[in-house]
């Protein structure tokens, strides 16, 4: 009373027009073509996506990085996907390599919104099964989503290139401010126990959000300091804190960070800064305007392009870690 | 048991800033200041919105325009609406005088987004109880979202102005294409039964989406032509039909819309396009770049005010419009 | 630490008892046998279904079409589909060549329901994923189901018939009312670009929702007209549209629909109204008492069957059409 | 920054076309009005309805009995619940004083539906926030909807009846079949402990679903015979009691059950199965041609008025039924 | 435009803490081994699981009975489906032989709970797309899971156990109560159409929820009594029924349940009831404390292992009944 | 058309069973009795509730704390949301001063449960609109509710407390481990801008979540340490960051915490830790066996009861931080 085939399922990759080099390069890495796409802009901003191929049944990852303008991007995914569902795809996985909104994952104080999780809303019902992304700003956005996140880390790769070309013997962790130093904790762990510190902001009370004074807590005189955080924006806490640590006798600082938003001015501060290098990957297009000299990128493509890999075939996700995503 | 107090509601405004001037005007005619918000841009685009007065248990109207950049302005209104959700606002109103992405309301062909409907649902998921429009760009929107829609016409002030100023002796009611007729039909309606025309637009089969030639069906030989629309984005199709109508022996064209989308070089085409004038409603912000000599923009702050008193009061919107709404 | 095997999908084909014939032919064209099924109805008009069959793990497409009484097929769609889910199908389809309720659109005016979306609304809840359709009353109702909708287009086939028969030189396109001429205009191009018109209804202002007058819009002197309408229940409005078009001096007029409802007394009104020809599609049973001389009716079952083999075998639906659907 | 008032909070009451003598009877002991609306069926089947008045920010009460045919008054009361939904009714309360498909509450087998859940789903999806009944089939129904039920029982009515008119000295309470036994030890209780009987239904297990035979379980002999049951349809199975009871020697029978559905021929075998004197409510419309000699009908009326107010008024409904609602 | 390969599916079992006999038993049976997990108690209760592979795209069968301590073993259940849904299993089925809070199935006074419903949407809610179950409390609570229910029947192995023991001829098949009477049909029918009993409570309408006398209906006189009940808790109830049918002349009495529930002091009132064999299954565990000499167990695995194997092949569940689940 | 009433609301306390001193300590602070309710335990664990007075319209409040066993007291408290659900209750809000499951709001590695998601949204489902709780182990919890969070603080009154006795001349505040570093900059900041410290904790990377070494990290000789945590469990941590701050020369050590969850052998550890006071508040119950000599208990009760006050009333809970909630 029936008719019966094989199953089959196809892996199908579409990209938004945020970072095209990127999603070129996951496309090369996993040997999957980006499927062509109608994407314009009307003029009062609209946007409209079509995309030229038959995307039904496929099993479809959506690449989306979302620098500025952010809320353009958005939009411009949730289109995507919305279209994804209605053309009959079979499942849909929004990959976020930087999770927008993320810092706002909180209230911090009353008639606040906390947009990280808005977000995550809006995909699932735009139609995202699933997220794939790297590096959050807190590790609890995972649990806005309702449904599964695989969660990228690119402290290891960052790590290695710090111990290949520093080594361990006299560095130092330092968080760049108290929200960070779990995450540092971990760098730390990955340079052989390396001891840490953090800048610890204390603020006026008479004079509200007034940041009164830095003062470094851990000792740093002399040792090679590897400030980190997961996204530089403009860049002004952490000149500060390279600012601070020289103050208090540091040697050399290598800044490490998985996100280069770097908006104006963040590449003249971080040039000018005193710091000997800059690490940071491209989960975000870093454009010639936001270049310098002693800055390094390191490529994400091909974690994603393993992750997706493994989603589709069903592997495991963790492994790439070692058991630790 | 218990303990027991008499219920009040209480109305409360909140403006986003897409069209300062619009909610100003809504607010002075309505006797309700806006209330008081942060609201600022991050480097990279993140909005960021804050109260600064308790919206607990309030009953909350919430008006953006959205003219271009459209994203911007609909991140911004499903932030604010995030905000007063998990500030307990008791219901929430978004009232948004021009539906962003109207004119995505069905797939032409497959592999397309519905973004009107896809824009439905994320104000639902961010918190909206009720929406509050002026003149979809079809009448079907309002099914998209799963709660009321109070559907406001501009269309009467509209009219009343034309019937006024040119009399109803002598005109013919044109729809710039065959979508809009059924609209048009309205019109004729309200101006004592005025004649109708429409212009007709061919494609050529062997070059997709080719318009090959305008064809005015009705006639208009000598009349005075009242050329409507729901909005006017770049002026390209309603200054054609302005020209065809001129070939076809046209007198005095009149164009008349509710939304002064006007986007660039909307304002050159129109003052130039041989029409005597452009009547618009100020549902989107017109500001001084998009101004030119023959057009006439009337105001929709009354009509809004009006509506979210009737809302607020339990009253009946649909006798605004004799029952037509 | 698992047990693996293929995943294999098997197509099973159910039919409501609304239209026995169509459902029969489109089994015929796929090839695929119905799922015997004990339906019957209770006194009191409770309806009780229940598959003969194991359905489980199926890719189940439930064919209802809807003539009168309307709701007793609707409910018994429902019933189906709720028999599906719990008995674990994997995926449902619910294909309503004709979907119910579609001019109930949106509100006319205060105070009315929005039927077409509760109806797609009611289909999600039972459990429909997916919804297969031909030619809506209107395009948005695409919008109003949260899933994937394949909208099926009838039109190519009655055009294809009414140029083989009648040639496109003299050809004049006519919508009987102002919101079909959108539709019209669809056809003038399948027609090589021909000529079109539409009947303009005025309306006594003293007198509501009393019709004053039509008037034909639009050159139809001497013209063979194409009268063209989605869906004719008992066929007033398009009577009237001839009895005006003769009037106008149109030659002959050959009415064409795709959806032929034909309630008492559509088939004496078609029979009498001066059409030479009236043309449907079986979307709907059109039964003897429906029958009358010059009545055409082409099947739909071909393009069902190959839509529901597109969309089992995750081909392109869109293909069908010329990438218009 | 607001603008505060009085919250106030009126009751509408509406009614569906099934039973106009019940709403009225309702209204009328409420002492609220029915709302005028327009219902009208178009020739297809499918029902319009249109509210005069305006019901925004209302506690409104919709009643609708749902006797043959069934489905058609299902569909129109969720389409009167979608429009007060869309029309911005503040609650919308369902009375369905005969639940809808309560029969089938279950499986008995697989691929059948749970058609009860479903109208659940169904009532909930259009926009109902609550629900009132009467005497459901099963108590567990009440758990099928997400929201509040309120259950109202005839029981103590018809009970009251019984013992004013044949005391409760000789009384045995009879279930007419296995699953009614529990309600049948309610009604034991009510008629100071009487004793009870039911009747055993054997099946031949070469002949699937055929009752081989029924026997009287419990001493009937000389008694006069309650046989209680939640709803009569076609009267068959309790005609058939009726009979094994006489045969089991018993006095006088008396039928007495909720919800008179009697569909064809229930009135004839009622009237001739021998029993004394059938007792039923109002809750179905039991118009002349179901009405015989020795029917007696209570009305339910005050019952829901009372309920209605006490809903309204946040009062108890359980203290209607002492605590046993 | 895709990479396309073979889809694959394969079957994993994870087993709760609370019954490991149960679990082992059905791997042996299945073949399938238990994925290996971490599993462990904070000190203030709080469970953490982990799985110890991947569990990505795999037919997740989680089996958990439901003993004491009720709560805690729901909640390692919705904590390891929710770990399921996160590590993106494809699909999730709950196994619990023993549906928790069954008995809260209904209201039966006003503000109560109706704790069987509010676990089903619990499930739901934690991700469980399907329930398996055996013998519920009553049927009906299978419509309030929103999804496929597969309801197993353990009465088969149970009647046939019965009927090759003590045959059939002098059996009468006792309900210990009213609301049991329908399943004891069910038994009368297995048992090749046996008479019927049950136990008749009466209430004190003077004093709440008392019972004033229990009595036999039915006649049981030198009859073999098969008492019949779903499950069976302190065994209160079910020895006072072997008491009254003592007193009433009955035989042998054998006692059979589905859910061997046994709380203290079970097994002492059963051992000393005077019933000649008490046979359950072993749904729940039945540990060393609960046993008593005339007890026999028999095991439900086979069944719950070949329902697993049937719904992972997309077989036929119901015809492991003969149609009848 | 209508019945038009004065609206009032009427706020009802519900108390758990898991801290009656706490809901009494509430009450009596609020001025409003805890409802009367029946809760029991049947033999299984299965919990039964009800209410004795009508909820009907009510504005409920659900205190419960979550102490050990803390499955048994989540499920009490959605059994009583989902009776207050089905009772009528108009909004529901749950109390939870310490949120359970709090410290899983992350997957630290693949294939583990988010359980402080999987609670916020069983909650949801149970019925609660919102939910009100006292210093979530990481803000973002907050975002794991769909609905409004009031999240109240501790520790402005815990910082009040050590202000008063011990000054802050000499004040040193430390967090035990690098996740509080962030809560210590708050307290540094309630304390004139004391110093900080942190205990930094090396891993073996040969040995997984094996502990190598404790380090303080920032200057604490001689200086009076703070020692603060959100919870202190078995005390084990806090004991040895108490014994390594002796080490690097710390003088007194004072702890502090909201939640004294304080399971053996947390008693017996702080007693004995070296610390010179210990201070909680009661969010959890901490009986005889729990306390020791240097613990100070400060009781949250005036907090939550003007909490509750201000959101019946929908005054500002914001005010009661300064603007910082």
């Amino acid at each position: 009373m029936s008719w019966t085939t094989d199953n089959q399922k196809n892996l199908m990759l579409f990209a938004g027009r945020a970072h095209p080099e990127l999603a070129q390069a996951v496309s090369d890495s996993l040997g999957v073509p980006i499927t062509p796409q109608t994407a314009r802009d009307f003029a009062n901003g609209e946007i409209f996506v079509r995309f030229e191929d038959s995307v039904r049944g496929s099993d479809a990852f959506v690449l989306q990085s979302c620098p500025y303008p952010m809320n353009q991007w958005i939009m411009e995914t949730l289109i995507m996907i919305d279209a994804l569902k209605r053309g009959s795809a079979k499942r849909i996985t929004a990959i976020l390599p930087f999770y927008p909104y993320a810092r706002q994952d909180k209230k911090h104080r009353g008639r606040e919104p906390i947009s990280a999780r808005l977000v995550a809303d809006l995909f699932k019902t735009a139609g995202a099964d699933r997220i794939i992304t790297v590096d959050l700003h807190t590790d609890q956005i995972q649990g806005f989503f309702d449904g599964p996140v695989d969660h990228m880390h690119a402290q290891g790769q960052l790590a290695e290139y710090v111990r290949t070309k520093y080594g361990t013997d006299n560095i130092c962790v330092v968080s760049p401010d108290a929200g960070r130093v779990k995450v540092g904790e971990k760098w730390a762990d990955s340079l052989d126990g390396a001891p840490m510190a953090f800048v610890h902001k204390t603020r006026d009370p008479d004079v509200p959000n007034q940041i009164k004074s830095n003062r470094v807590v851990g000792d740093v005189a002399g040792k090679t300091c590897v400030l980190i955080d997961d996204m530089i924006d403009t860049g002004g806490t952490i000149a500060g804190a390279v600012s601070v640590l020289k103050e208090a006798g540091a040697g050399d600082v290598i800044i490490a960070t998985t996100h280069g938003v770097f908006s104006h001015p963040a590449a003249e501060r971080l040039a000018n800064c005193g710091a000997r290098e800059v690490i940071a990957t491209d989960t975000l297009p870093i454009g010639e305007d936001k270049r310098f000299e002693n800055l390094t990128v390191l490529s994400i493509a091909p974690l994603l392009a393993q992750t997706i890999r493994e989603v589709f075939e069903n592997g495991s996700v963790t492994s790439l870690f070692n058991g630790n995503a």
